[in-house]
């Protein structure tokens, strides 16, 4: 498989980053039973390896996430996703560690994904390519950390579909990882948040400009089947609080209701704005696979155990965050989680952050939760002995 | 206004129950400034009006609700959306009130709306119907009154949007009731509520099948708009529990799941269902008017004044229900406006129902809410001398 085609897509044709051709000796093995290689894995690296290179941190993004985690976003000019948490002296302290983030398998960021070649038709694969899961995406990322010669992290971290793909590799790898922060996300995901997606593809799959996937051979995009799949996304993502402190009943640009269908309150020209601004980076089709694979995912059936087995005598720290204005992943599925972890004898400290930003929060400036993510890192850290890069190297 | 049109919206030409043509002698002036008139109104009607004409119950629908209550539904051939709450012995019981219950002024069941014919155009008003207010539907509700010769209805009550119109009525019209049952309903629609309504109306203006409103000249209906349209409203009338409960992640017709984007899980084929079946009773730009009629709830805005100032001296005994299980329309906003009612000095109880089955709870088969509808209705009457209708008249 090569990565070829970002066409038609808003996407530059070249990403900067790095880029990387895995699955070249032999196949991945997918769990649908489909083999792909080779396959590319785009990512970025911010701060040094130490000597025994035990510092690395691997970030896994979220739904609409990327590796851009720190710099302007190549395409929206935007800061990084995660540029309040992780940087030089941030609580992901990149001095002292050495961060990862790939772009997920089925991605649109110059990992591999719907919008590639497929070798055998040459045309891009559209809903041709394989489905994906959270266990995929894992095994794609671990083939990454082979590649930098990395055996063990040091923690893996991340939020939502990110939280998931940490509870995986903490389930499938426990040896290379010392710790893991699963945060705001779930072991499964709930019917409501099945819905809630399956709502959105809907709104791809009956925009006529989807073209049954194929639609990068049109020259078109379902921008507006994207766009209100956006649009409900992002109510999920804040609170009712937030929504209500952020925008209320206010009117945008205007004394008085238009009695018309114009965007006259400013929470609908927010929602339009932010359905507008994401189709410019994202690919349709990905959106399709990557909530397929939340969907999909559900840690006690993959391993057909009891969460509290699957994570017996693990030998990796947990570190679990949830927030109390998430109703997309509440506290209480954290809060499962910490009762299997325990039931299995892991270490594992909870703490729920009070917040009404809603699932959000973790992307936004949350001292506290920032506090617990420096304090765990750093603890952990200086308990089992990770050096800071040497300066001189 | 001559109501002639239901084409292309798999609605029959002809639906059963009664029609009125109102504001012959003047129109009807709209909060917009718009006069309307003449216009239809359809409605139905259950029981027998008494000898003083004093127990007549107005029933208020919601968004997708509509005239027919109790029979079986003239396109779905469902029971009537409230039959398990009204009739015969039920807890608005029709064996001694006189029920009352009209499509509202934008709607799509006969009374006038987007697909009338525009006098002036000969064609379909589409868009060019004037966008209607909650205050708008209560006028025409009251010209119905007016027209069926009742001065004083004993009892307005509905649930949702229908909250929000008996929450208007005993605002302008605090006369011409003795009782108001406000039901999971709220003085102003939310920030987030608009926002799910946006996303909806985006859905159908984003099928190409919509054209600006004019679909009916084409022959055709944005039924993929508005399919999604009710699926993500859907999602917000259930509780995450109700959902999980109802299809957890259980699979829909298979042991494993398809790696691929069918419905794979019982609450996508559900929400699917739930989308294509809404479209045969109901047409998109009445969603788009109806949604929009809410989203400009704001009794204090309209009124300029605090709540409590509305309800000042009012003689209107209130009864405030509300349910545990409820996020469209949580029990905060009903306590919301008891606590106004109590600073006006208002006569009102307030039941906070447990229930965890979500805002359709007032649907749906809840005993302590029946109850509480019941004992209200029966407690005011006798206490207010409302006698039966005469058995040999």
């Amino acid at each position: 498989m090569t990565h070829v085609a970002l066409l038609n897509t808003g996407l530059p044709a070249q990403l900067p980053g790095h880029r990387v051709l895995l699955g070249t000796q032999q196949p991945l093995r997918l769990d649908s039973g489909v083999e792909i290689g080779p396959f590319t894995i785009a990512y970025q690296t911010y701060g040094r390896l130490n000597a025994d290179r035990s510092n690395a941190i691997l970030i896994c993004h979220a739904l609409t996430g990327d590796q851009f985690v720190i710099e302007p976003h190549p395409v929206t000019g935007k800061p990084g996703w995660w540029h309040l948490a992780v940087g030089p002296d941030r609580p992901i302290d990149t001095d002292r560690f050495f961060v990862i983030c790939a772009n997920v398998l089925g991605g649109c960021m110059g990992t591999s994904g719907p919008l590639d070649e497929n070798p055998e038709t040459g045309e891009p694969y559209g809903t041709g390519f394989p489905v994906i899961t959270i266990a995929d995406m894992v095994r794609a990322q671990v083939l990454l950390l082979d590649h930098l010669g990395i055996e063990k992290v040091f923690c893996v971290l991340g939020g939502s579909m990110g939280g998931m793909q940490v509870l995986e590799f903490a389930a499938r790898y426990p040896d290379r990882l010392v710790a893991a922060i699963p945060i705001a996300t779930a072991t499964r995901h709930s019917a409501q948040n099945i819905a809630f997606h399956e709502v959105g593809r809907q709104a791809i799959m009956a925009d006529p400009e989807w073209h049954g996937g194929a639609y990068y051979q049109q020259g078109v995009r379902p921008t507006k089947g994207l766009s209100v799949a956006r649009m409900v996304a992002h109510i999920t993502y804040l609170s009712e609080s937030a929504l209500h402190r952020k925008f209320g009943r206010s009117l945008q640009d205007r004394m008085r209701v238009s009695f018309g269908f114009d965007a006259d309150f400013q929470v609908e020209s927010y929602l339009r704005h932010q359905g507008f601004t994401f189709v410019d980076r994202f690919d349709a089709n990905s959106y399709l696979y990557i909530t397929r694979a939340m969907d999909y995912f559900d840690l006690a059936v993959d391993y057909d155990k009891p969460l509290a087995e699957i994570f017996r005598s693990t030998p990796v720290r947990f570190c679990v965050v949830s927030f109390t204005g998430d109703w997309l992943f509440p506290t209480t599925e954290s809060r499962a989680l910490v009762l299997a972890l325990n039931a299995a004898a892991a270490p594992v400290s909870f703490v729920d952050i009070d917040s009404d930003k809603g699932h959000d929060a973790f992307l936004l400036d949350e001292p506290e939760f920032h506090r617990v993510l420096r304090g765990f890192l750093d603890g952990v850290a200086e308990g089992t002995g990770v050096g800071k890069p040497d300066a001189a190297a």
